[in-house]
């Protein structure tokens, strides 16, 4: 799977979240792309870039409770009414967009009622509905609240969720997970050193074996569930 | 009451629905700004302008669900925190904030299931958000759907009710509407040639006394329905 991560902030260089999520990205299969970098949208080749990604991530501090007018620009240039949905062929069509944003309010202020008085999901329902135009399908927001308050262990999560957020198979189910952590697992053991490969293999093993048993396990439970049902 | 509008348009001088509302403007109380014009806002000028205006009117074509990105940029530039709600002052405070949105597609369009399956007022939460949080009095949006279609007539009704948006009091009542036309008659009797006079001024008196009637049984119609109530 191809990820595309497009980020959109005035001053990447200064953004501590934005830095550490950049240092997070995985290794591999995600092309990461900063758009205030450009002063000029290279139309072609940004519609080319979208056309060859299957997950297309947009990242970017919310701002007066939008995307920062670097994206709105990107947005404005490069989705092109004829790009996304002219002549009735939509070459967006069954990919997915995701959108990780930062927050500079806690999770508790987005809600009726709450310091900001409307919903992320409120927030970025032009996003969605430009997704809904070109027939793409909207991943569930991956939003990060007050990074700067974030204790060490909170972060090191963070590292492996947004890895996840980029590359995972989605829904985030119990087995697209497993399947991840997993693929994750082999490549690791590969680059361990001679000395430590049997070790690795070993680790590698006792996962395979715990998650049959997981399988099985949620197997039981689902027929209990059923037969308990109305 | 003074107005200070702002447009946001990439290409202005090519828009014939922004040429024809700045043709439409009132000649007077209003001031009118292209926000794409200023390579870079003078912070400090464009906070000012704010602080004396009564009515911030912002007035753009609708981009994928949301305004371009020069009034965006703006947003993110302008209005900074510090100036919008730092310190617990909050200097636009009851001003009233209108939004001026042209569309490519028609009414029925923004709503769920519509072509465009989200309404105005969904892809202007943001904005509404913001008016939100400094304290403002939102306005109901004034939509111009689908201009290039108007025929005559309909334009020649835009042009008054665009310049009722930006300067008659609100709420939109008949009382207030009242108010805005019989100050408007009296401006424009005291414009004619002196020999037309007579006659404005006859009509000026006709509109009065229609007024006075229509008041007269609007009160009536109060008690009716008073009485009628539950």
């Amino acid at each position: 799977m191809k990820t595309l991560v497009l980020v959109s902030h005035p001053q990447l260089a200064d953004s501590t979240s934005q830095q550490f999520l950049k240092a997070s990205l995985p290794s591999e299969g995600v092309t990461w792309e900063h758009l205030e970098d450009q002063d000029e949208f290279d139309v072609a080749q940004e519609q080319q870039q979208l056309r060859q990604a299957d997950r297309i991530v947009l990242q970017f501090p919310l701002y007066w409770y939008a995307a920062p007018a670097g994206l709105k620009q990107w947005e404005d240039t490069v989705l092109t009414r004829t790009f996304v949905y002219g002549d009735h062929r939509y070459p967006l069509a069954d990919k997915e967009l995701g959108i990780v944003v930062t927050t500079g309010m806690p999770e508790q202020a987005f809600q009726r009622g709450g310091a900001e008085g409307l919903t992320l999901d409120a927030a970025l329902a032009p996003i969605a509905a430009l997704a809904h135009r070109a027939k793409m399908v909207w991943l569930p927001t991956f939003p990060i609240y007050q990074f700067g308050y974030l204790e060490e262990p909170e972060k090191l999560q963070l590292v492996t969720d947004y890895q996840r957020y980029l590359t995972q198979k989605q829904p985030d189910s119990l087995a697209n997970r497993q399947d991840w952590f997993a693929q994750r697992l082999t490549g690791m053991v590969d680059r361990l050193p001679a000395e430590q490969q049997v070790t690795g293999k070993l680790i590698a093993s006792v996962f395979d074996q715990n998650r049959e048993h997981l399988d099985q396990l949620t197997d039981t439970l689902a027929m209990i569930k059923e037969q308990e049902d109305d």
